[in-house]
């Protein structure tokens, strides 16, 4: 059972502190293995890489087979069913059609001064998208990756998955195909990243490396951070519900299982604030336990790390919810909207009972790559604008710098930073001649 | 003397990616005694920041004295000349209209299958800025860092600067009243970071950090990442000018000079049409460190990181300085907007012969936190977007859900996802019923 909590009891605090410090993950110490890979694959390039895939995937790769040929991807294509297609292609223009309107706007202007100013921005040049392989391998991450990146306009979009024993994934290459991916690479783990980040003979290198990813591919990830970039580093999904009395037990339950099925560290969380409405969701989460495919996950995850919070009314269940910064969150309540405004941090808002989580997941057409572990706070979900970048712009008229000119000089001096002083002064000199 | 490279020789390659690949700074490996820092600082608060302060910049304090009081930082400002707060008040002003542009719209819309998509966009509610004691405690910087932080609608600014021997700066003070700060500490080092990250009794933690610091601080931010935003950390500064033969040849070696001053490893770098050109601003930069004030920092820079590169047109220098991906980039030719067009990667670009980079590290208006050793190629400048993030909103009618949560259904049984599924599922059943 999950633990019950309610927000007018004396040590409320207290437990509600403790769910929100409970650690739900130990991340394994592998930094030490990974900084090897690395050093090995920056040492000996592809043949390190084929050495490492031969070892963890049992697959004997040579420099020519490490990329999947268009062929075999098409081959593998060929096999996925019209039905899959169809929603496949269905959740990548809806993907794209959301990301689009995040494509950012150039500005320049000429202020009082006479100083032209603004900033210009341009996509990354090369990223490279992480696939996990196995059960992890996820199409829908596949698009939620690529078509941001695309959307950008990343010239070159490179792929990396594994696939152990040599078995591709008709349905992630598809959808690497739909979402516009440049080349795909059959490895994995910290050799992947590696590769990506320095590049071999084979792979040439790139500028941003994401998605998700084990424990190697995250401690690899941090530590190419630097020489590329990379973006957040996911922990454990997380979804908050918050419901009134007025909804369908079920449907809740199911809402608070997606979650829990992903991770046995997935936390689910309900605020209600009606207690039998409560009880009625954890009745009901037990029921599904019983048959859902996946309960040997979810089960674990509900009893460990699930919370069901009863709160006096909506304003301290908003209060809540900034504490927990929620990665998922949704408001099943009469006035979802109203509710919203008075919440600062969470990772994506599902508003309304017709809103499951799930529809975010997939087709909904926002990113469900979000912030995790309250880092909502600081950070925001993946978005067009991680694949690209900024570059500001300035132009002084000789008036220009007549006019603001002697106060960088005097600012200069202050920091005993003669030189940019005099690069000031010089200019002025001959403004004066 | 720096190396002179011509971009038409049979080894240029050769030497341009050595070049690229210098190793200006080596980071000692604190990382050690930051963890046991950091560590101190969560166990036992307040007492261990007023310990390590002791120890580190010979301050005896206690919690009563951490924060430097409004009646301090009066008698502090009181200090400053006219013409130096006149000074920072002008930059802070354009520093501020600046960023005010760089605050991001909110958006929301109904697709076609009537769902309601969009996102909302909100401040961190509680930001730290790190700024360093002694010689490296710039008045720009606070600038730089908290105008950017207040424009976002930060709450709460918190800052912790060192005071070695108890000495207050008073620039640093006036900059930060300027800018809205509203705590100031007189602590620094790892333990500061900490104290930001987790809390003590007596300084509230906060969301997010930034600010420049030595490598015990770099440390401890990438140690308290996750737990706290953190922005980038920043190598040693780099400038770029690419200048046809049609320029004064001091101007250029003072810009040239203006980022060598900052640090030994530091990088200035010209590319030219004109080799005599080249020559003449080598001459100059000699010159100049003759009686520069900090030509036992410039001069070594210069030295041993210095490059002159000739190229045979423009476009040849262009190409080169998408591979050195500038912090700063100053195009001294005929048309810079026209060859501006022309470069991908650049941290900021200053127009013209007319705009030392100097003007942009004051007066300017965009931010003087810019990414350094190549990163501009996946990373930008210090913005207000650093201190705010996204929250995406989306609302299903049941009209919306039946349009496009079968695919839904469909996506989450190929990911053997059933309680995703049945969360739509649950939904359309009641709909068709």
């Amino acid at each position: 059972m999950p633990v019950f909590l309610d927000a007018t009891s004396a040590d409320f605090e207290v437990e509600f502190t403790k769910l929100l410090n409970a650690k739900r993950e130990d991340s394994p110490d592998v930094d030490a293995v990974v900084a090897d890979i690395i050093a090995d694959v920056r040492a000996r390039g592809d043949q390190a890489v084929i050495d490492l895939t031969a070892k963890f995937d049992r697959l004997t790769l040579t420099a020519d087979t490490l990329r999947i040929t268009d062929d075999e991807i098409a081959a593998a294509i060929a096999q996925v069913s019209t039905e899959d297609r169809t929603a496949l292609e269905l959740a990548a223009a809806r993907i794209r059609a959301y990301h689009a309107r995040q494509l950012p706007q150039d500005e320049q202007w000429t202020d009082e001064a006479g100083a032209t100013l603004g900033w210009r921005w341009g996509a990354v040049s090369a990223a490279g998208l992480y696939v996990p392989g196995g059960l992890a391998s996820y199409p829908s991450s596949v698009l939620m990756n690529a078509i941001p990146a695309k959307v950008a306009g990343v010239g070159r979009l490179a792929m990396v998955v594994p696939t152990p024993d040599g078995v591709l994934n008709p349905l992630v290459l598809l959808a690497a195909q739909i979402s516009g991916v440049d080349e795909v690479y059959r490895i994995g783990g910290a050799q992947a990243v590696a590769a990506l980040a320095y590049g071999t003979d084979t792979i040439a290198p790139v500028d941003k490396i994401t998605g998700p990813g084990n424990a190697f591919v995250a401690a690899a990830k941090r530590r190419v951070f630097g020489k590329v970039g990379i973006d957040m580093i996911a922990g454990p999904s997380e979804i908050l519900v918050v419901a009134d009395g007025d909804n369908d037990p079920e449907w809740i339950a199911l809402d608070l299982l997606s979650q829990a099925e992903h991770d046995e560290s997935a936390q689910s969380l309900l605020i209600t604030t009606d207690a039998a409405f409560g009880q009625a969701v954890a009745d009901a989460v037990e029921k599904q336990l019983e048959t859902l495919q996946r309960a040997h996950i979810a089960g674990p995850s509900w009893r460990d790390f699930g919370a069901i919070i009863t709160v006096p009314d909506l304003a301290t269940a908003a209060a809540l919810t900034d504490r927990i910064a929620p990665e998922h969150l949704e408001l099943c309540v009469g006035d979802p909207e109203a509710l919203s405004k008075n919440i600062s941090h969470a990772g994506a808002i599902f508003l309304g009972q017709w809103t499951p989580e799930a529809i975010g997941d997939y087709v909904g057409g926002p990113n469900h790559v979000l912030p995790t572990a309250r880092s909502a706070r600081f950070s925001s979900g993946l978005s067009v604008l991680d694949f690209m970048k900024r570059t500001t712009i300035a132009r002084m008229t000789p008036e220009a710098l007549r006019a603001i000119g002697p106060a960088a000089e005097r600012l200069a001096t202050s920091e005993s930073l003669e030189a940019h002083g005099l690069s000031v002064t010089a200019r002025l000199k001959k403004l004066n001649d």
